[in-house]
């Protein structure tokens, strides 16, 4: 399989991207955004089991609402999408259930054939505390957000990674009880007001290699 | 500034990764791997803070006591560097003094500019139960998690991400509480081996857009 060689553009990317506090209202085009959700989608997690969904906001009352219950962070309006991190809370076996459903017919074999699967899953659950649970679910998602800011800047899409929100708030105004799921982190999607965001120009702060990496 | 457009290349990239489970020994180059690090490295994190290291263990005699703290993963020998992602624990208010003067001297500005800023992050850290803090500096080892994952698969690199091990162990092994730090995850680079991985050339399964995104 050919892909471009990829390792100067990721890196400069990557360079490019920081957490943009002002953003001009500029809309994602439909073929950005649905590259960078498929990536979020297609992103890895414990056991496959993917046990969060993601909630794209784009509808600017929606996001009106939102944003007194994010310290009103101007992204929030300033984006063009905004994207909702939340996990499955409580998770439960139905969703194991499924996911070996989904299996099953992606890859046209038997239920029975992955009952050992399938076993492993439930074990996983049954032996976590409900706390445990919401703490593994959650990374999961940081895993998607991860690849969502990566993919982001790839297409030079500006993101905002949020944890700075009401969990019980944003749950409470997109209704997110009513279908299981509990907010964790926000991404905001859009592109930077370069004239009016201070951080667009700050030097990138990171720990220098030789400190954070330590080599066996 | 120029990127060559990826649209294309990161969603092939995204298929094309799997969690890999049998490695076939082959060494990733320093180009690459350098790459992917510098990508985990410059990964966001919560108000920047980086509470997290990297260690990279590529001794195989190392890796072979490790093993058996993986429930003998083969892709801990078979890898070609065992990236072992580790948390600051505890996290002090030396953590956070140590990045302020890292971004005083990176941007060049006065310590005293940086007061708001660092208050905060004291603040936060201050209000927060020291299992609190292990599990939001975890998540944000796991953004850069999925950072790694997403450079690797840019790179052609295989990888496999790992919540499959003993901490206890792993931290022993590679004296990890003497410098502060805790395992949370681990990540494989290196080669699948097609002949014998079993998931090589299995279908990836993934709840479907229309389940995983919901839009408001």
């Amino acid at each position: 399989m050919e892909i471009i060689n990829k390792q100067i553009g990721f890196g400069v990317a990557m360079q490019w991207r920081y957490a943009t506090k002002k953003m001009n209202g500029e809309v994602v085009s439909e073929d950005k955004l649905h590259s960078i959700l498929d990536s979020i989608r297609l992103s890895a997690s414990s056991m496959g089991l993917q046990p969060f969904r993601v909630i794209v906001v784009s509808d600017i009352e929606t996001r009106k609402r939102l944003q007194p219950a994010a310290f009103g962070q101007q992204q929030i309006i300033g984006c063009s999408h905004l994207l909702v991190f939340a996990v499955q809370d409580p998770l439960e076996l139905s969703h194991v259930n499924h996911l070996v459903e989904l299996m099953a017919s992606t890859r046209n074999v038997a239920l029975e054939s992955l009952s050992g699967y399938k076993t492993m899953l439930e074990k996983y659950i049954q032996n976590k505390s409900p706390e445990g649970l919401f703490h593994w679910a959650s990374k999961q998602a940081y895993i998607a957000l991860g690849t969502g800011m990566a993919a982001a800047a790839l297409e030079q899409v500006d993101s905002t990674p949020m944890e700075g929100f009401n969990p019980d708030s944003f749950d409470e105004i997109l209704d997110l009880h009513a279908i299981g799921l509990k907010s964790v982190v926000l991404l905001a999607l859009g592109y930077r007001d370069i004239a009016n965001d201070p951080n667009a120009n700050k030097q990138k702060v990171r720990i220098p290699a030789n400190e954070f990496f330590i080599w066996r």
